[in-house]
C-alpha cells in the first residue's frame, strides 16, 4: 500500500497519494475497514479468477489479484482477475504499469462512489468509473492511459472553487438538472460524463461508465451504481468491485516487435504538426506523470503543507517517526 | 456477412448496413479484397489466438475469430481473439452481441482509416476506432455499447453539410486546426476525439483512441494510425487489426444472479428523475436499436430510396433477383 500510495504522489498525483492516510486510518479507526484481513481466490476458472478482498485494504488486494493475472497471462495470453468486498485502490494506472513492467499489457476498472448523473438523470447514479490501461512502449517507457469516465473529477470542480472560476458547460449540473457554471451548483448536483451535454456525445462517457459497472459491480458481485456507500464514508464498507485484464503480446510475436511498432506509432503522433496557440506538442498519455517521476526521483517529492503536517499529526498519534521534510527550494 | 449486414439495417444502423454493398463490391472488383480468402490461426496460445484474414471479408474474419473467443472462454472463462490482414467488420457491436445471446460479456474493437485529430494536432493520425461491449441483461435483452471514440461519427457532419447546421465546438477542426464551425471546415479538417477541446478532457477520448489503436494493429501487427489506407480506397488493402474480449459471468458465479443484478441496475438507472426539458427517460444503450429492430422484423426494414435503387442495380449486374420492396406507408 506504501508503494501505490508513494508512486501515485511520484507522479504528481497527490490526490491519490499519501495524501489520503489519514482518511483510511479514519476507516479503519471507524472498524469500516478491516486492516488485517487478507484476500482469498473464491471463484473462477484457469483465465477468469475472482477473489474475495474481505474488506481488507483495497490497494494490496488489488495487487494480489493483479499479479495473479499476470503470472496467468504468461501461461495463457490472457487472464482476468475480478475483486469484491474491496476498498479504494488509489490511482487505477498503478496495476496495469506493473503489467507493462513486466512486458504485458494491462487494463484495470474500478467502480466508485456514485458523482455522476446519466445522460437526461439530474441525480448521480454512477462513480467516476476510471479506466486504466498500459502497454510496453520501448523506449518511451510505458503509454498509460487512467482516466476518470466523467469529463473532469471531482477533485477539479474543487480547486475551481477555491479559484472562484466560472465552470464550462459539458462539467457538471446543478441540483435542479440545469447546467452547472459555479462549483457551488457543481458540488451540490452531480459530474457529467465525459462529453458533456447530450448533444456532444455525453452518452459515450455514461456508456463507458456503464461498461466499467458492469465489468466491476455486477461481474463480481460488488454493491454497484447508487448502491455504493461512499468511498470515504464511515457508515458502512463500501463493497467495491475492480477488475484486472492481462495480455502477453509474445503470445502473438515478440515483445520486441510490439514495442518496436509502438514507439513509431507514439513518434507519429508526437511529431503531428499543431493547431494554433497549441500550449506545447502532442503528448501520449502517461508522458508527462513519467517525467515528473524522474524528476521528484531526483529532488523529491513536492507536497503542500497541509498535506505535510496531516502526515506529521498521523505519525505523531501513532507512534512512527515522520521523514524530514526541506521547504521547497531548500534542497 | 448477409446476417451481419441485414442485422445492421434492422437496428436502423443503415451506415454499416447493406448501403455499404456496392462499395465491398467495387473493392473485389478492383482485386483490393479478397472474397474467397478464409481466416486462419497464424499464433497464441489457449487464452490468446490471433488470426490472419488473409485479406477477405472482415464481417466474416472477425465472426470467426469471435466466435473462437466465444468457444475458449467457455472452457477458461476469458479468452482474446486478434486478427490482422483484414478489412471493414461492419457494426463494432455485433460481436460482442453474438455473446451476449449466448450468455457472455463482449467487447470489440476495430481500428479504421485516419479521420481524428489527437489533441493539440491539426491533422488526423487515429481511426475514428470504435469500442464496442454488451452484457446479457436478462428482461432488457443485452446492454450494448457500441461507440466511435469521436466525439461524432463522420457522416454526422455530412448530415450537417446537407442541413446546412453550423457545428458546436468540440466535434471536428478545420483544415488550419482551428474550430470548425460549418461542416464544410469540418470534411476539409479531422473530427475531434470524444471530449472536444483540450479544456473539455479531449484527451481522453484521444487516449481510447489510442488504446483501440494498441489492441488492435499493434497487438494484431497489422497497419496502424496514419499509415492505414482508407477502408473503401481502391489504392491497397486496408490491413485492418480487430480484437475481441470474451468473459463468461458463469465463470464466478451464475448467469441468472449477473443478469438479475444488471437488470437491477438497469431499473435504477431507467427510472432516474430527469433534468429539466429531457427528451425523454434514461435510457440504458442498444436501447433504442433493440425496439427499432423489433418493430422492423413485424413491418419490414426502411430503407431510403437511394439506397434501394443501389442494391437493384447491383442485383442487376450481378443477375442475382432482387426481393420486393414497397413504399413506406404501403403495408
Amino acid at each position: 500500500m506504501a508503494e501505490i500510495l508513494l508512486a501515485s504522489d511520484l507522479r504528481g498525483i497527490a490526490s491519490h497519494g499519501t495524501a489520503r492516510l489519514p482518511q483510511y486510518v479514519k476507516l479503519v479507526e471507524a472498524g469500516v475497514v478491516d486492516p488485517a484481513a487478507r484476500p482469498v481466490r473464491d471463484a473462477g476458472r484457469e483465465g477468469f479468477v475472482r477473489f474475495d478482498a474481505r474488506n481488507g485494504w483495497g490497494h494490496h488486494a488489488a495487487r494480489v489479484a493483479n499479479d495473479d493475472a499476470i503470472d496467468r497471462a504468461r501461461k495463457l495470453g490472457t487472464a482476468v482477475s475480478a475483486v469484491r468486498n474491496t476498498n479504494h485502490y488509489g490511482i487505477a494506472g498503478w496495476y496495469p504499469m506493473r503489467a507493462a513492467e513486466r512486458g504485458m499489457i494491462g487494463m484495470s476498472l474500478t467502480n466508485t462512489s456514485p458523482l455522476v448523473a446519466p445522460t437526461r438523470a439530474r441525480v448521480s447514479m454512477l462513480g467516476t468509473n476510471p479506466i486504466a490501461f498500459a502497454a510496453p512502449a520501448g523506449r518511451y517507457g510505458a503509454l498509460v492511459l487512467d482516466m476518470a469516465t466523467s469529463t473532469v473529477p471531482r477533485g477539479r470542480i474543487e480547486v475551481a472553487a477555491r479559484r472562484g472560476e466560472a465552470l464550462p458547460v459539458g462539467w457538471a449540473i446543478g441540483p435542479g438538472g440545469e447546467a452547472a457554471r459555479t462549483a457551488e451548483a457543481a458540488l451540490a448536483g452531480a459530474l457529467q460524463p465525459l462529453g458533456g451535454e447530450e448533444s456532444n456525445a455525453g452518452y459515450k462517457g455514461y456508456g463507458l461508465a456503464l461498461m466499467v459497472e458492469v465489468l466491476c459491480g455486477i461481474l463480481a458481485d460488488a454493491a454497484f451504481g447508487p448502491n455504493i456507500v461512499g468511498l470515504f464514508s464511515t457508515d458502512a464498507p463500501s463493497n467495491l468491485g475492480q477488475f484486472f485484464l492481462v495480455i502477453d503480446p509474445a503470445a502473438a510475436g515478440t515483445l520486441a516487435g510490439f514495442e518496436q511498432r509502438l514507439e513509431q506509432l507514439i513518434d507519429q503522433l508526437t511529431s503531428a504538426p499543431l493547431i494554433p496557440n497549441a500550449p506545447g506538442p502532442v503528448l501520449y498519455h502517461g508522458q508527462p506523470e513519467a517525467e515528473r517521476a524522474t524528476e521528484q526521483l531526483r529532488t523529491g517529492i513536492v507536497i503542500d503543507r497541509e498535506h505535510w503536517e496531516s502526515l506529521r499529526r498521523l505519525a505523531s498519534t501513532y507512534g512512527v517517526e515522520a521523514p524530514e521534510a526541506a521547504p521547497l527550494g531548500a534542497r
